[in-house]
């Protein structure tokens, strides 16, 4: 790509409440002749075992995302300016049918890969991941997986469904999609089926940094014990905004007492730069049960360091390629 | 039955506020020999299109049913003294299986039937409706239908589903489970996709009072239309609660603007005094998006009124065998 | 009183959300030498056997009042134009006592009373209501009443109490404070505890105009039956706002479906203009079950349309007076 | 245009949750080669005078237009197919300058309606309904007013500004940009500054219609005395969504108790089918003070009414074109 | 008892949002021969002195409870399989009299000690405390007492009134029923009446660890100062979630800033393991003002968290009498 | 000043809940002979950018104040029995023209300064610091400036206008009311528009505490960074509520993730103690999208920190004085 990138709409002409609400601001993906970064909305929560809704995450975070603006000074990168990031719109899915949706998103979100962008994908139920790492593992091998949850995610069935919002990771596991070196979760806390629960999630390879953990030893160990799980491998990620304590995320839907602080999650995000992260999702905000928007403009929030971090490894890449040839 | 029935727990000593929320604090099904009428929630949503949540329904309309006193002034009946009412809880169904689901409710809820209760469901979503009416029809045969909604819920299919609450009538007429001379939808109203949407529910033979129908024949007029279109037949009352305007029932899944009041539903309700009712439900409260309760106080209030009915049409019945015999 | 009154602050100068929250911005008691309509706060809520909050009512209540305007159209009156109406403030009472806030109200208001104003009430519960009447009726005599709620209000006690939100009125009728020719409820509806409720408050000499009845016959007949029943006797109207319906009025502690719409409210009331009012109260504001203040717009219109009729009848009694001199 | 119109996404193949949220769910206009009629969204609400934020209306109004559908069972039209109808967006104006949003709207709107489209706005506040007028009486001389409001909207300043949300139609009238044979208010209520304010109005040649009235007379009958003033004049409809209850309308700036209800409103729009509606906007909707998005849900409908009516009068006069050809 | 205890409804085959509302779905007391640990509510709110709307805390708490699972991971219990812990339902008292309402709790809470179960109270507001250390030093002698509030609870009356929710720890010190050597107050913080108020609070004998004190020293060491004060002394804990700053707790009726984090909140009560827990409660919560039910989950969490140690406490005594036989 | 100063009315005797929402119910400034301290509102909120509403969060924070105690433990302090602190009520500013209202602002303000009292302001939105510092730069010269804000509030213009929320900091710079070797930015977070936005602000002055250096680096070595940085320089704090989290302070126009904690803005005041602190300010409430009023809880806390800190400040001074004297 050697055009200059079509960034965002300029606020000081256009007032941040106004336009159409597409992420950040951003050209639409049909606007654009292609995509380095493609944001995109999957509204889906028919795997939901509690609270549903999240089906409605996409336009909220979309709506929020207007707050965004186009420099980080955190990780010290313009990420519209130096990478052409764009809205893809939403992936319509059946929401009647949980085996249908599954392979539609598996196979439009492997179309998108395939012309070249790297994904953040804004959710839907946690369901989405399993074919969201299906898609990224196609092109790139098993990879590394960094899960920001409340909740393991590695049950086995709910009535005997084995795609459900509390499942993504043991079939993830099963399919052999992920690497099993690499696997971890953080901000897990609250009570659980029973012991098993714990001792299966080991076995299928899963490193735990509970909440409290994070509380104990500070975000920046925490990002050490994390780099290193990950080291070089390729890296998704995947955030269940119930990460967060219900006092930030008050909507979505299995709330845990006792998690993460808005703060806590960006910052250890920050942490990743330099990690070479190829895709990631960020899962479960339920804007029914939300207030003042608060949820939705902390997924927001997360999902513009998610892009972030691709814009910076993306550019290295290219730096790097540059350099080769 | 010849015990004097067990009523709710008395309020004169017990606050309403305390105590378990059976629906009007009345007792559980296993506390009584058997029921007349038996009050059963079922918490399903998954045939929703567009908001979901109406899954939290029975036990919020549970809750808001705390203040229900036993006398009912507007039909002179105290339905709790004169026959057995019960909470029968709920019906668990899979929510991840929208056909199971079907299957699951037409089941139990016969077997509840089959105890010799008449049914009053607190849903759930409309699909409901087609397990409900399947379970009255085996052991009635086909009914007349009073149908309370903002919409025809005549459609075919959804993405190819053919349960789902948009639909559940046009299968009712097609498995001949309800007598098609003595159809009425009441407080239609909003856009449709086609106005063949209307002549189909025409040939599926459904009459249509609209909602601004009711505001300029008045209540009494409508009411005397929907006798005579009933008669003495067997009588089913589904009422999905989007019937009210969104100012009255702002907890539901496809507002549309418009509606009836509360005063009007519950006056026609009261106007069905003497109809052979034998089985209704309360469909599409979701109570994410209600506000102080005022939904659910309206679908408590609601179900009140046809439990009232029931208890009428009981005794009734039972004093005409009596005096047979 | 010969100068001028002082009426409320300028908007066309103070924008309305700016300044002290008194009553419709009407200057304090203490601001002027004397009043002829005195409005005052009593955040009291002891009395309440479901939802409690009325205490916050009187605040809420002061701060939605600041859209009113000095002008009443459909009464062609400017009332604090032509009459001092002033914010009383609020009266303490103790909340941890029913009996001792009982006398402190009759206490308070009856010196407030004996200044020469004429006192519209802003609750609290509707416990209130009794000391209210007593104060008037040391005055004035036994009193006709016109009492609009959805609730009977002649309980006699609740776990032994007599003094509550639910009996004030039975205990009135006992003490001999109100005229029992002409005892009206109007907008009562939904469950009752038994039959004996009704006879027992026909035997206490109401009449009752239900919600139903406000419906079908329309305002002005009822406005008719109601202004024949009172006829010239002084008159006292106690209005709990519970007696719209809750789309109307959410913020409130025991709400019934198939209300008054405020509209209707509203012109009952305007329909008294010419009666011999001479005291009033708004109760059961519970504003923490409000939203967008809709509950306290409605009670400050209706404050403001009492506080109306009473200018009136100062008026006309003050040109009678001068007329006889 | 001899095309077929390009109409809404179908939602038997997109949920309606899924997808942008233009208006109603329909193309843009940069996605035809011309339009009909114009959906445009104008974000401003320097204007307020109490509860600002209908800045954010457009935005909000779009989503919950999702629920449209495209045919009108009560005009019996499908707008959508019979005439080409598009959102064109929002107009970006700026917060801070009043003088030049007004400006701004009267430039940008009137090149909209150069394009050959009829336009229906999204406030924003009731400022705009000034530079709409003119943009309208530039190109049709002055029209007929039919102004849904509680208020009269006809004060002179406030601070001494003449633009502001309770001014536009002084303007106007003076401005000479609509026929003062012909200008009604609808749904008028609560107190005002003083008497004056009615006869001002009066003198400014408008004619009343309270919302009193509209309770006392009928739909029917009032629709018959409006057409009777409007008669074959192009007519404007501007509504302020306060008209409405708060009940119906929480979401509103300005609220007054004592409304209509959306279905009076929605009727008596219906009601106008057949008059010379050539353009309307429908303002004051603030969603942060909205629940459940009910404001918004009966401002969508409205706008689908408006959009209905300017269908069926575009297709009147290309049937008439037709003819006289 | 030697049976296996009855555990709560299986979520794989009841969906959790099914069923009645017990906590975490356990048995009610009457399906159990006897209880090892028993939750009770108790609905009272008459001795709060702000916001009041505490007697609803019981079914809210509940409601959201139906999120617990069995298995605790930060202490390594499933506290439902190894002891019979139950819903005893909610004690009924009069809310018309505090003096009354004192007795009740104390003789009936009593009265279920006797039963043998150690009980978690779920309030109403803290007026209880009073009573239930009554009812607790009758059976165990005067205990150590570990407070977490933003408020002292020390003070002596409001309006005369000595049982109020700021005024029980006084009472208690005064009536002898607290080990004065080990009273503790966590969280502390806000504006006082005056100095005072902390000197009369030392000499009762409390020692304080403010809310900045967590923050400062962090939970680990905090734990070490509070187990060094109890020691081997029986424990009662009294947890009124204002404890918790609002963004955690928002329902309750005297919010304080600066609070503790529930993460906080939970591994100060995790630390505690191993001590002679006997009994508890959780007070305050006040569901009106909560949002996304995120106080009532929190309350939930903390309440579960507290069977989990009493059920540790109960299995050690249990082995420990085991190795003695 | 010799008098005893004439405090908050006593709560032993008024209920909290009771009586006229002054300030922490304190005496308004014309029932004093002169006042120390001077709490004003300024409700305007024209200058915002995003989320308008901040026009009434004078009277919401008022409302939330009743619940401040009248000592503070923190810093041992009894503000309103050292100090005269007084209620000065709202500046009335126009709405429709911000260089009026900046103009009045400083004025009026100004004027009250004159009459002795240091002032502490309740917004509206941050435009109002530039007329703040300027009455306070006309009496004390360049101020060291403390600034808490999510944003740096240095941009130069919005739409071409130069007050407005985002730009006051720049306009005081430039103006040389400010000390630019003493200006500090406190919990500075979320994405910016270019590099240039910091490079400029450095420029200006400015050093930069970040949200998440406080996190790292703890509440006592930021206190340490900010005296050393202030020095004995008379010192004006200006709080933006958005410094802190969502979660914390939901009702903000410009919410970002990832801020402070209340216990952390507070006790970061508190580390202030002994500067020599002569005025401040706090913006950006809005409570529109408050939610049981937990922002104007924080809000009403940190203004009495401030107050407290003013009124150490004083006494500190007048004792000062007396010695030299």
């Amino acid at each position: 790509m050697t055009e200059t990138p079509k960034g965002p709409v300029d606020s000081s002409r256009v007032p941040r409440f106004a336009g159409p609400a597409t992420f950040a601001r951003l050209p639409r993906l049909d606007e654009v002749p292609s995509a380095d970064i493609a944001v995109v909305g999957i509204p889906f929560d028919s795997g939901v075992s509690y609270r549903p809704g999240a089906r409605f995450a996409p336009s909220a975070v979309r709506e929020t995302s207007r707050l965004l603006r186009p420099y980080h000074p955190g990780l010290d990168v313009s990420p519209f300016a130096t990478t052409q990031v764009v809205d893809a719109g939403d992936i319509a899915v059946n929401p009647f049918d949980i085996g249908e949706a599954v392979e539609t998103v598996q196979e439009q979100v492997g179309a998108l890969m395939d012309t070249g962008a790297a994904v953040v994908t804004i959710g839907g139920d946690h369901t989405l991941s399993l074919p969201l790492l299906r898609a990224v593992a196609q092109r790139h091998g098993p990879v590394a997986l960094l899960h920001f949850d409340a909740h393991l995610d590695t049950w086995d069935t709910y009535f005997g469904e084995p795609y459900t919002h509390g499942t993504p990771f043991r079939r993830a596991v099963e399919e052999g999609i992920v690497d099993t070196e690499a696997l971890s979760h953080v901000g897990t806390r609250g009570p659980l089926y029973g012991k098993a629960d714990l001792t299966d999630d080991q076995r299928l390879g899963f490193g735990i940094v509970t909440s409290a953990d994070v509380m104990r030893q500070g975000v920046d160990e925490v990002v050490g014990r994390l780099r290193s799980r990950i080291g070089e491998r390729p890296l998704y990620v995947s955030i269940d905004i119930d990460v967060l304590d219900p006092a930030h995320a008050p909507g979505t839907g299995t709330p845990e007492a006792g998690g993460l602080t808005s703060r806590e999650l960006l910052e250890i995000l920050r942490g990743l730069n330099g990690s070479d992260l190829i895709g990631a999702d960020v899962v479960e905000v339920a804007p029914a049960y939300d207030h003042a928007d608060i949820t939705s403009v902390a997924a927001s929030h997360v999902a513009y360091d998610l892009v972030s971090l691709l814009s910076v490894n993306r550019a290295t890449q290219r730096n790097r390629k540059g350099v080769e040839q």
